[in-house]
């Protein structure tokens, strides 16, 4: 399997991620990079499903709101690695809705292990996804 | 203290909780009700934080809307026991805006030990609980 | 395009829709639900964005839940309309993991107009709505 | 009424708000940020629920994850106006549990139009907000 460095996730809003002002809660734009995220780690062959000890906490999201998403939209979501060290990884993201850009962000993850008091510490990534995850180069 | 078969738990409409209607998406109902359930126990003194290997999954849900709630409404959700077995309790629930009915609604949930395999089987539920939550009489 | 009178989607589980038990919170079933109602409409053509005067809000959601959801799961969740009038649909919708039943539920939705003090009033489906959305007759 | 620059929220974690890794999934925290700014506004004496003309978008969310949130834990979210200028707002967040620093993060926000086309168009906000909500000097 080829190493990734990016990947593409497309998307249709549902009803309840709209509230009333019509378009997308902004909270709602986080879940959709992490899907995009998901959905990466899926195309590179990685595990998803923990096996109860490692685990990948967030620890840092940002998001820039260009342009509303609304109920039915169809968009994309662009992730890309644009770091990478033994323990984390850096995406960029940007979202789009055809040509239209909707926003750009950042999401920084660490991977961890469950102790058995169940409290998190950071902990070097596994060689498959070190490998199979690589910093873009563009 | 006291046994308890009834509670009303007070909560306003947050924003992500509406949807491009303009009131309340239906889906959130179910987490008022689950919210006015843990307050309960909370006032019983029941432990809502799981050891890890009791826990209480829902195996039935229903709600009838009559009236919708709006961003910032304040309402009340009143929860009823109305069954108890040695595994299961039937909540009957009754959310209300002042004197506006807002709804009606059941939630029934049952004990389950978490087995190592991570199923969940139904037990017996713990001499505390089946003490502090009784059957409304009326 | 013929007439419909059920249809099956096909999910995926989500990360933010699991819970602290280490399974698909039960309000989020109902959120299922409506996307296969939304994505029955779709096929059949008919309008899923309101002019912001017609709107279907719902009156009555019930749920059973036989077996868990997990993160990553992909289930089908089949709609069925099982009776109308002139106002209303209902639906019943089972859920399903390969074989294995994860549960049955219905949904009750009615045709309502918004008036300008922005209360919704129930009112007659369009004949679109009628003509393409009809009862499943086994 | 005073002028108001900052508001300390307090807010319990409900189970829903939790993922299957046992803590608050981090897309929530936004939820947490802007119902503390709700009860920040609410506290100010302004006014929370648009005409349907005003509205004010997010067009910056960040946060960094220092600990995490499990279910039950009650938590502090105290917002701070930071920056001001004649359309938009920014304020800085910190969150704390007891003396434990959950995080901190950044919300900037802009006061917007809705045309008669349901876009939404930046604009001066009212005398009553600029008046009320003012940069905090420490």
């Amino acid at each position: 399997m080829q190493p990734m460095s990016e990947f593409t996730y497309r998307r249709r809003v549902t009803f309840p991620e709209t509230d009333a002002t019509g378009i997308v809660h902004f909270s709602n734009f986080f879940r959709y990079i992490e899907e995009a995220e998901t959905a990466m780690w899926r195309a590179a062959g990685l595990p998803l499903v923990s096996d109860g000890t490692v685990w990948w906490p967030r620890v840092h999201a940002a998001f820039d709101y260009k342009r509303p998403l609304r109920f039915e939209d169809e968009f994309d979501v662009r992730v890309r690695v644009v770091e990478k060290t033994a323990k984390a990884l850096r995406y960029a993201v940007e979202m789009r809705k055809g040509d239209e850009l909707i926003g750009t962000g950042a999401l920084t993850v660490v991977c961890a292990i469950k102790g058995p008091d169940g409290t998190l510490k950071a902990a070097d990534m596994s060689a498959d996804v070190a490998t199979r995850l690589v910093v873009a180069t563009s």
